[in-house]
């Protein structure tokens, strides 16, 4: 699955900023892809793109129209559906993170064969995996875990991208949810694989490579978390990374939608550290990303320097401060 | 998924008896089940059940035709489907577990429409779990748990259900895979499911019961193996398992279809029970269950008792000597 670039945004009409998180998440990390939004009437979001009709794009060269909204119902609403149909018109394809088809929609299925255009829905994986062989293979893999699901996982991994390049290292993004392809353009939706080629997907999205190259991964889930440990784990296997970074949300007390307590990141190090030296023994930890945005600034540093010393490696929010001394710590261990 | 009884056995034109081992698991287990076979002109294969023609079947009482034979080329002949259809036009359901819908082929999809009948394709998994929550529910739950693939974790489970009724305890098989849901009419073929809802369907499989009551519930995979390790720690999370049988074949040097070494017993036992109590923190280890198969009997005697003695439980080959002495110990544990 690769996303032609560049990108046309289409908002619908969103009712608000929240709505269009993923398409925001995709102008915060590939802003030179983007080149303008599509916003019906009554949308209440901005990405603060240029506004562009459908024609307009296609002049400008768009290639791709994202559909990067959560449609009022969760349903795809017959006016989206038109303005889907004039993107295929015009010669765009479409991607989407609908939980519904784009080609189950007859008319949009129509027009893709009509005019020959492609239709990504990011939720679901067409691609056929083989069974992960836990081989090790070239190339230097990092994973993001996490002491629990959603806190900053997907964000880390894309800053320690953008870090580590900016560092000279060669360093790709690998994305496993439908936002990250979306941002990357590539990658698979690893919650939605069926659960036998778990591990023989994320070998897939990570396969050999220079001895030089990192894939930096988005990781999923928790080792702790009782609803996704198992995709956890088939990514930990089949990614074998060398390096693993552990993301933690300070101010929860509870796991994500579950009764269960958040872990201690030393269980997630030890755990992590356990389980992916089933496919990589020299598995090791560079670093503690922490999602401070809770705290006040002086609270957020006493607390990043507690953990990193209580742990011996470097702690940091990447949103706050950046993601330079984990990426002091890769260099240190894996060279330049 | 429930399947009707009782069954007629499709053997088609298998080559070999090898061709019907998921038929034959199902007349071990159930015999009672099975009314007659259906071959094919050509068939090598016997089940030792009566020769009876579709009408034959009908007229005998029999709900459903099993189609439990691997076809040569792994796909559906076009004179299979004449007899598939046929089973529909006289009354009967069709259950497979082929690698293709019967649904997909438009004459067998037509018959079951023309006829009210249903098609279960245990391959496939149609139901629509929720993610697990990892809540402590009322019951009792057994798991078999593995060195490896294909060790008899199956076979130990429905050993086990067969020898605890037998000591008067309610027991269940659950059933997790393909040849088991065949067996026992229900369950769900778990590596099947959509990764985000292996521990949710698991917990759908082996739901809240009386205090007395065990799910016996059939393993999938190893926690060490490296392709299937997720659809393991996810069903072992889903299950919570009161108590767990390892499962083990002594001759096996490297993890089936991989370049892994078998794990050792005491490490299969650690292991989940650091991971299983996560959802269920009294977690027990109450048997092991080995394949002696490759022994003479008196080596496998000495090899048995060496095992007991080392881990402290209960060790036995359920096929050659039963799951007596594991039995014992679950009633010596939890009571009868």
């Amino acid at each position: 699955m690769e996303i032609r670039k560049p990108y046309l945004m289409f908002l619908g009409d969103a009712h608000d900023q929240l709505a269009v998180k993923t398409a925001q998440g995709v102008v915060d990390w590939r802003r030179d892809w983007c080149l303008g939004q599509l916003r019906l009437e009554g949308c209440k979001a901005d990405l603060g793109l240029e506004d562009m009709t459908i024609a307009e794009a296609a002049e400008a060269g768009v290639k791709t129209m994202i559909v990067g909204t959560v449609s009022p119902g969760g349903v795809l609403p017959d006016y989206w559906v038109d303005t889907i149909v004039s993107a295929l018109d015009a010669g765009l394809d479409v991607a989407t993170g609908l939980h519904k088809r784009l080609g189950s929609v007859p008319a949009i299925a129509e027009a893709a064969k009509r005019n020959g255009r492609q239709l990504f829905d990011v939720r679901f994986s067409d691609e056929t995996f083989a069974t992960g062989r836990g081989t090790k293979r070239p190339g230097l893999r990092l994973l993001t875990v996490g002491t629990d699901c959603s806190v900053g996982k997907k964000y880390a991994a894309l800053a320690l991208e953008a870090g580590m390049r900016e560092r000279g290292l060669k360093a790709d993004f690998c994305a496993t949810g439908q936002t990250g392809v979306l941002i990357s353009g590539r990658g698979v939706a690893l919650d939605a694989v069926v659960a036998d080629f778990i591990s023989g997907a994320a070998e897939w999205l990570t396969p050999a490579n220079a001895p030089d190259h990192w894939d930096v991964v988005e990781g999923q889930g928790s080792l702790f978390h009782p609803s996704f440990a198992g995709v956890t784990l088939g990514l930990l296997h089949g990614s074998q990374p060398d390096a693993f970074v552990v993301c933690h949300e300070p101010t929860r007390t509870k796991m994500r939608n579950v009764e269960h307590p958040i872990p201690s990141i030393q269980s997630v190090i030890d755990r992590t550290i356990l389980e992916g030296s089933l496919t990589n023994p020299d598995i090791q930890c560079v670093g503690i990303a922490v999602n401070t945005q809770a705290l006040g600034e002086d609270e957020a540093q006493a607390l990043l320097k507690s953990i990193s010393q209580e742990h011996g490696l470097p702690a940091t929010d990447p949103v706050r401060f950046g993601v330079g001394p984990i990426v002091d710590e890769i260099v240190a261990r894996f060279g330049s």
